[in-house]
Order: structure tokens, then C-alpha cells, then sequence
């Protein structure tokens, strides 16, 4: 079950009406790396899971990624003022001016509307954080592009918030994945001799060898436990 | 700011499972009048919304919608039963077999991904609000066609609940409306001589004569109110 | 069976070519409240009507939709005038300019591309009339929004004229609805305990008590008629 | 303006219900080679056309195609019966029996949604009828599968009339190529040595040479006028 | 087997970075009539095809139209220069600015997502090869509105090569359906009286009578073999 | 520049045709977890990379990818056998009896088109070589799962080859990440006291503390190198 809660996770503001960067922000609301997908990922995600503590985390994370969508798109709303004039905006969709009234919408910065084709959902605990972390990580690197670009003091500390935020949730799934990396499709890994070719299918350049060096499956032990 | 408590809003049970089942009832899960287009439609109205009031009401049918959709989809994760078997599913969609390991899938019953194409959001709460009773009135009849051939006595028990919350909101949508109809796009009707107008364009047949009979704008009074 | 008349239902202007106003008027060619979308979803729904006066009602409209869809492209093809040049239109989608040698796209004011997700078919006549009713509502606002931003006085003869047909239109749905309101999904309405809940999800903010306040159908009853 | 007559341009009839069928035939309704595709890309085409003759012809066509979706939708209302009850349907999308209570829908045979990506517009009158004259060869060849799988008579009769209508539409199209071949695109044919290269990039097999044999732009002039 | 040469098919170059630019470009990369497209389309549908010559010509103009992909990728690489910045894009989508770190990306000029709605396969080679000369003029067609609004002398260069070779591959094209106009879809034209009717559904205008004129199917005999 | 050899990267065959297994095996030639999909993420990605050595292992995968494509594409034509009957392919989508004349298509098995909405290209290549270690796995598990219902000898035989193959791809992605990971998004990790919270947001049930255990950016370091 959701509840809601009319606070917002961490409170929002804007130096001023952009109607531009609220265009360009609108890439994190519903954007292939954006919130509303994060959100999405993980509760479908975590509707198999049976593992109590992973499928608890999982919850905390699509709940708060949720929270995070209400954050961006509280913004975009400041950005976006108080006049529709799609001129204003002078990159990116105009939606907000011809369609929703101001409001935000649930398409990336350019207009193309979210689709469920974003959402990676396997099954398998070891793809399904695999994926979930890397989603963060591209997370991360949209929120840094949107950082360097959106000249407003308080957007950008919503960013940054928003992106150690991000930071966080890689850490978890990473713990996560350290407690299952023997299960499921980790398990089989490397028994068969078809997985220790090397294809040099691209030329010039062969820099690999005829076999693949390494056979162990992906595993997150970090530099400083050894 | 979102929260989410394990309890479902109403606990779920499959008589057995049922692939066959389970793939058409994803139509209310991830299809254009099912549980996540109700919840992000309403979420993403409430966004621009000043009313307290209508916000409140807004976000708690949102909420709502969201935990319908865990509903739904733990009773696809029942009927998927523990067998990935294609076949086993006679008709629909078969992404539960092939792609996701039985997890639910934010698709229709026949396989189409989610779109936020499903979402109207107009930033005008006349628009907004005749919007949302129309589409709840969509997912009662899609309910009622679902109760009508799965035959399972416990899937059915859980049908009648959500098509139930559906008639409670269209209730709350309506009383929002009566509260607001004289605002917004609903204050300028009629006030022009081109919409009295009737275009006879489809022949035979004229039931309706050269102009239109009636010029007051939407409004839900209902007959008990004469 | 459909026939074309080359006299346009209503004759079209502009003051002068202006390709942002093109790709802003776009919206209601190709987008999700425009005249394709309301031409498609009443013809798709008259397929299945068996009533003769609603039928020819749903069709006249279709029929004057499609009329529309070829008043707005003609607006536009004169709005896009003779040279191609993506850089004169400021805002939106540019595909006239890259794709379509100045034809009309089928394509939202950002292009994206229409589908058929904007269209809702139920097969039960009181969703799709209320449905419809919402459909014209969102078309009106959207018309609203874009007369305010474009400066030229013959489109927004047109657009006056669009939006006042787009009442017209709501006036006929609600007299249709009034003849069977008391058939299909609205016949069974408010006979279980469970839509007298309230959930009160989010919080703070608890306006409306733990029942729902209204059991009777929706309705169109109008004010006056007391 | 378009005109609606209830007539169908030709009657249709089934010999009896079948969903598996009805579920088939709407490859032609809202499918890539449909006749929703053809209907929206001639019309849309001629939007910019000048030539008055090819306008008709482009126009005629374009009625004539919404007078065929007419055709296929009211088969596959006959065909699906008065029983919602996917699992009759035996294959393909389930919607008709889910979402709109047997009524046709905008999607091909699997359920996919229709798009205007299916439309090919260029402004270029040589490229537009070379894709429509590729078009009506498509819509030919499903009608020609769904002959063969659809043993029911009547349906048949009806498949027959549509596929020599997509034949009469191509020759008609081909008239206009005749007419314009000295236009547009056409006109700077083989002006450049780069266009008489042959790249042989997969091996083996090597059957053209080194240089392009011919160089004349396309053209329909047929065996018979040697 | 597909393998891959690092040196580019021809080498290509940009007087200066422009944004704006490199966002038009991408029609050709990830829009209907694109590289992407062409390739997806050949080798599709060179799956099934038994004929030797005709399997190589399909699978040699996928390879360079793959080819032709990496010199657009290329160009819009060098077009989006080093700053991510939004607003330098005057025109079209932002998303190599806000998502892919100024990596070309699969969509068109406006961002809408490539998608395989674009691809035409009927199994069938006379529909095949007509559906291939279309696409090739089409795109021959969209590389002129570039070439046109893209004042930077070397992608110029690399238009005018790319446009040319469209021509070739559309000559090659037709000297397959040469050699097979006699089978598949071709075979069975005109045998039946329906392809003979005109219906003059569009009014006033009446160019053609009342039975189509020409009943051989499409041939590609060019006017010199007389 | 790609080039082609028209020998497959390794033969396939199969015991016998099988429309089902057919429509089941199209989920890795045109879903989110298939050859084309990994194919167009690493060509993509390749665009930009500076690197040789990486930029070499991208492009050898990326081309062994569309040898995949090709692998599964011939291996789905041998299975649909030479009789289009939709009703011989009991579940999933029936594009190649209807559409495609029994030729391969870009969709998943349940006949949705493939699109560019499942390539994730960021620009960042901690993030991509993240992404790219995901999408192995994940189609590892699509391949685990296609291998447990497909119960042919000879298509079994080319999913594990497959599958080992993806597995080979993980580990020179993970060597390339063990390359690079002090740059780029990894570079910043864990500068800010935000991403120390844990936000506790679903109840009950709350295994991790107020704050994350471990701030280290990801890194493959395995478990033998201690």
C-alpha cells in the first residue's frame, strides 16, 4: 500500500521562472534515466522478490525515487512560471505551452512521452541489480549534464541532492548484490567453452587475444577489502 | 512525499493459478484504463493543483491506485503460478514466459508497454476532472469484462473491490466537480453562435436538426437534486 | 462509406507565413487532444452502436472531425510557407522542415508521433460518451492555450471556430447520454459496501470523512432543469 | 470537408463468428499495410499538392481507403461475435474481449498500437507516389495471407474486392508517376560519379561488377508500350 | 557475419561544430527515411531470400548502409563539438545535450525514438523491391532538405556522396525487380473486373472516368529500351 | 565500414519447424533484451569513445552482435517452417503469418516493435560499460529462460552457444571497466553527506540503519584477486 505524504521529501525552490530549464529538467521526470522510471523499475522488480531484507530495500528505494519525481516535477512547475508562451521556452518540447497549461508532463526534455520499454525487468535478482545499478549510475551522469547546464542556484542543490541520492541507492543494490552473487543467473557461470572466445570482428586493432582473460562473474568486492 | 507499508490495501488469493488468467488481467495492470494510468494521471494533475481540497483528494485516489496496482499485479504473480511455460498461456501477451520470469509486466494483456500517451493532463480542472470520471468509468467496464471470464472465485473477490473503488472515486471526482464548475474552461461556454451549429455530415439519418439543442455547460446534478 | 469534398468546411487564412506558429498548431493535428484522435475515436466507437440516432450523431461528428483535421493542416501548410528552414521555427518539433517538405505531419507540436493509445474504445455507451464529453473538454483548453500564443488574426478566427464546435459537440454527447443513462456500466452503480469507503491516503489533509458523500450515477442533468 | 454515408461501399457479411479471425483481419484495420495507413498517408500527402488532377486522384483514393477500414472494421464486428471470451481467440491480441467489448480497435493483428510512424509524407511528389505505388503492393500481399488463412466465404468475397482495389489504386498511381516523372526528385537523376560505384560488402558472391549498370530514374512505363 | 572496419566508408569532416546542425542530422541517423532504417529494411528482409544475386545486392547495400550510419554518427559527433549546452541546439531535440553526453543518438531531428514501425517486410519480393525504390527516393529526397539548410561545405560533401549512393542502390533495386517482376505479387495482376472501377468519392474533380485506364502490373522498362 | 560474409558466425539448424518455438525465439532478435538491441547499444556507445582498446572491444561485440541477429533470425525462418497458418503458433504474436510472409520480424514474442527505447547511451563510460555488463545478463537469463521451453535438439544447441557468448561479453566489459573506473561518473563518487542517509520509506521492515554502510564507487575487483 502508498501513502502520501503533501511534505515533499526535501523542500524545493527556483531563483526564477525558466521555462527552458524547465524543458531541459524535464528529461529526469520522464526520461529514460528519470525518476518516474526508476520508480517504476523497482516496485515491478520488486513484486517477486521473496528475500525480506532485499525486497524491504527495494521498497524504501522505489518509494523514495517516487518522492523524487514529486521533487522535479514541483520544480518544473516553479520553472515553468506562470504564462504559457512556448516561445519562452527556446529549446525542447513546448508541451507545457500548447498542451498541459503549465503543467508537468510525463515526457523527456524533448518531448518523446515515457514508455514502459524503459523498465528492465528479468526476474533474476543478479540481472535485476545489475541493471539497477547501472541505472543509477546513468542517473547520476543525466543529473550532472542538467548541472552544468542549469544556471539556478537552488535547482542545482535539488541536483545535487538528487544525485548523491542516486549515489546511495547505487550503494545499496550493491549490498544487495553481495548477499545474493551465488544465486541465480550468477551461478552457472563460465562452464562452458564457448564463453572463452574472442571474436576480432573490428579492424585494425586486436587488443584482447584469442581468449577472454577472466571467468569469474560479476562480483562488487571493492579495492579496500583485500 | 510517498510511503509504502507491506500490508496490502486488501489481500489477494488465486483459487490455483492460471497463466492464461494472468495475462489477461495485466490489461488492468500496465493497459490504457488500468491501475497505473489512474495513478499517474491523477498524480500528475494534482502537480498545478491550488485547491487544497481537490489536491487532497487527488493525491489520496492516486495513492490509492498505486496500491491497487500492487493488487493486481500480486494476483498475476499468484496466477503465474511458479512455471514458465509459454504455452500454458492460451491467449494474450507471453512476456511472463520469456521475459521477465513471471514477474508482472507494466504491458496490456496482449503485450503493448505502457505509455504515458495514456495520460491527459490539461492543467484546466473541468477538463482534468471530466477526464477522470470518464476514465473511471472505463476501468469499471474493463473489470466488468475481466469478472465476466475468469472464472476463479477469489480473482473475482478482488475484480469487485477495485471495480468498486473505481464507482468511489467517479463519486469523489463528481463532488470536486460541482465545487469548481464555474471556473476555468468551463466559464466561457457557449458564448459564440458557431457552436449552435449542426452539420449534418452522416447520411441518412438527421435526428438532430440544424442547431444544437441545449447550451448549458457539463455539469453532474443529479436527479435526486430536482 | 466516406466522400471528400475539396470546399473546405470552413474556408482558412493566415496574415503571414510563421513556421513557429505551424509547429505550434501541430498540437491539434497530431496530437493527443487534437482532430485526428476525436475523429478515430468516434468512428471507431460508432463501429459497434446499434442505436440509430446516436450512430448518425457519432459519425456526423466524425465526419465533421476529419473536416477539422483538414482546416488545421491547410492552416498550417500556409503558416509554413515556401521555404524550408528549420531554423525559422523557433520552438517544437522541426520535422517540416527536415522530413516533410512543409506538408502537415501527423505528429504533436514536439513530433511525437500520433497513436493510437489517445484513442478510448470501451463497446459501453456511457464510458464513451463520457469519455467523449472529456475528450471535447481537453480539446477546447488546448484551442484556449493556443489562441493565447498566436498572434495572428485569421488563425484565430479559426481556432474560434474550432473551439466553439468543440462545444457543440459536448452539447450533443450529453444529449445522447441523457437518453441512455440508465443502461450499460452505469446501470449497476453504487450496489456494494466497498465504494462507500474512503481511503484517506495522503496526508495532511482530510476533507471529505470516511464515506463517500454520493451514490447516484453520473449524470448531466443541467441546473436549470430543477 | 468529408461526407459520411452509412451505405458501406460494398456490403459484408461471415458466413459466422470467429474471433481467431476477427483477431487476423485486424492486420488491415490498424496494421503497417492497413487501411487506416493508406487512408491517413494519401490524405495527409495531398495537403500541399497542386496539381489539381493528382489532388483528385489522391483524394478519391484516400475516401476510398476510410470507406474499406469501414469495410474491415464491420467484418471483424461480425466476426467477433456477441461473446467476450478470449479464450476463443486462439491467436493474436485479446484486446477486442478485454478492453472494448468486441468492438475493432486501431491495432494490428498482435495488438500493436497504430502509429503515425507507418506514414510516409515527403512533400516530394515522385517520392510520395513511388511509396504509395509500394504501398498498395503491401496491403496486396497481407490481404493475400489473410486469404489464405481465413476459410470462411464471405470474408473471402470481401479480401477479394479490397486486394483488386489496392491493385485499381496502383495503377492510378503509377498514371500520376507518368505525369510527373520529369518533377522533383526525379530530375537531377545521376548527375554525380559517386552514384556509379558498386560497394561488394558481403561476401561471398559478386554478381553486378564494379559500376552501377543504369542510370535512368525510375519510371513505369510498361512492356507493352515498346 | 557482419565484421567491422575501423576506417569509415568515406572519411567525413565539418568546417566548425553547430549544434544546430548536428540536431537536423539526426533525421538521416534515426528518423523514418535514415540510415538506420535502410539497413534494418534490407537485411530483414534478405532473411528469406533464395535467389543468390539478389540475396548478395540486399546484403551489400545493408552493410553500407550500416556504413552510411557511422559517416552520420560521425558527422553529428563532430557538429556537437565539446560543450554540452543545451541552448546552443536552436532548433530540434536536446537530448545530446541533457541525456548522451553529445553522443548521436537513435532518434530523428525532434527526438522521436527510432522504431521499427519504420521497416516494411512482406516476404514477398515484389513488394519488397517496390517498398526499397521508395525508400530510396524518400531519403535521396530528405538528404536535399539538408544539404539545402546545412551551410557547412564538408557535411555538404558527405550529404552529396550519401545522396548519390541512394541513387545507385535504388538503380540496383530496380534491375533486381527486372529480373522477377514475373512472380510473387506481380503474377496474379488485374484478373478481376473490381480493379477496374474508378469511385469518384472526392468532389468537384473528376479527372480519370469511370474505369482505371492501365492494367499491367508495375515494371521499371525505362524509357530508352523502346 | 561493416562488411559482410555470408557464412554465419555458426551454422543453425533445427529438428523441425515449430511456429510457437518460432514466435517465443523472437523475443531475442527484436526485444529489449535481444541481439539487435545490444548490437545498436554498443555501436552507439562506440561513436564517442577515444580509447583504442575499448573503442575495439565495442566494436568486435557490437559486430558479433548483428552475427547474433543473424543467427537467431535464420534460426526463427527454419522454425516457422513454409506454411503461413497463425493458428499453428498457439501463443504469441502472429506478424509472420499475417505480415511478414514468414519472415523474421523486429518484434518481440508478443509482436511489440522494436525500439530505440531500450539503448542506453549516456556518454559516460563508467555508466555505459555499467550498463552494457547489465544487459549480458539480462540476456543470459532471456536466453535461460527461451532454452527451457524450446525443446529442440539444434535450437538449444545455438542458445547456449549464445548464451556463453554473452557471458564472454560481460567479462571483457568488466576487464574495460577495471580500465577505467578512477574516471568520469565514478571519479565524484561519495562527496557529499546526502548519499549517506537511508531513507526508511517502507514499512515494516527496516534492515539497514539510518545510514549507507559502504561509500566506495562500483568496481569489479573478483573475489580471487585478494
Amino acid at each position: 500500500m502508498f501513502k502520501h505524504d503533501k511534505q515533499l521529501l526535501r523542500e524545493v525552490r527556483v531563483e526564477r521562472p525558466n521555462p527552458t530549464y524547465a524543458a531541459m529538467l524535464q528529461e529526469q521526470l520522464g526520461g529514460p534515466q528519470g525518476e518516474l522510471k526508476a520508480a517504476m523499475q523497482y516496485l515491478s522488480q520488486s513484486f517477486r522478490i521473496k528475500n525480506p531484507k532485499i525486497k524491504d530495500i527495494f521498497l524504501d528505494i522505489a518509494a523514495e525515487e517516487l518522492s523524487h519525481m514529486e521533487m522535479v516535477a514541483q520544480t518544473i512547475n516553479l520553472l515553468n512560471g506562470h504564462e504559457p508562451n512556448a516561445v519562452n521556452a527556446a529549446v525542447g518540447n513546448i508541451e507545457a505551452h500548447v498542451l498541459s497549461g503549465l503543467n508537468p508532463m510525463l515526457t523527456n526534455a524533448s518531448g518523446e512521452l515515457w514508455t514502459a520499454a524503459y523498465v528492465n525487468v528479468t526476474g533474476d535478482l543478479v540481472a535485476d541489480l545489475l541493471s539497477n545499478i547501472a541505472a543509477e549510475q546513468r542517473a547520476k551522469v543525466v543529473y550532472e549534464y542538467l548541472h552544468r547546464q542549469i544556471d539556478d542556484k537552488y535547482v542545482r542543490e535539488t541536483i545535487d541532492f538528487l544525485l548523491n541520492r542516486e549515489e546511495a541507492h547505487s550503494v545499496l543494490f550493491r549490498e544487495c548484490f553481495k548477499e545474493i552473487e551465488d544465486i541465480g543467473s550468477n551461478r552457472d557461470w563460465g562452464i562452458d567453452q564457448d564463453n572463452r572466445l574472442y571474436f576480432n570482428l573490428s579492424t585494425p586493432g586486436n587488443f584482447v587475444g584469442n581468449s577472454i582473460p577472466n571467468q569469474q562473474p560479476p562480483s562488487f568486492n571493492p579495492p579496500q577489502s583485500h
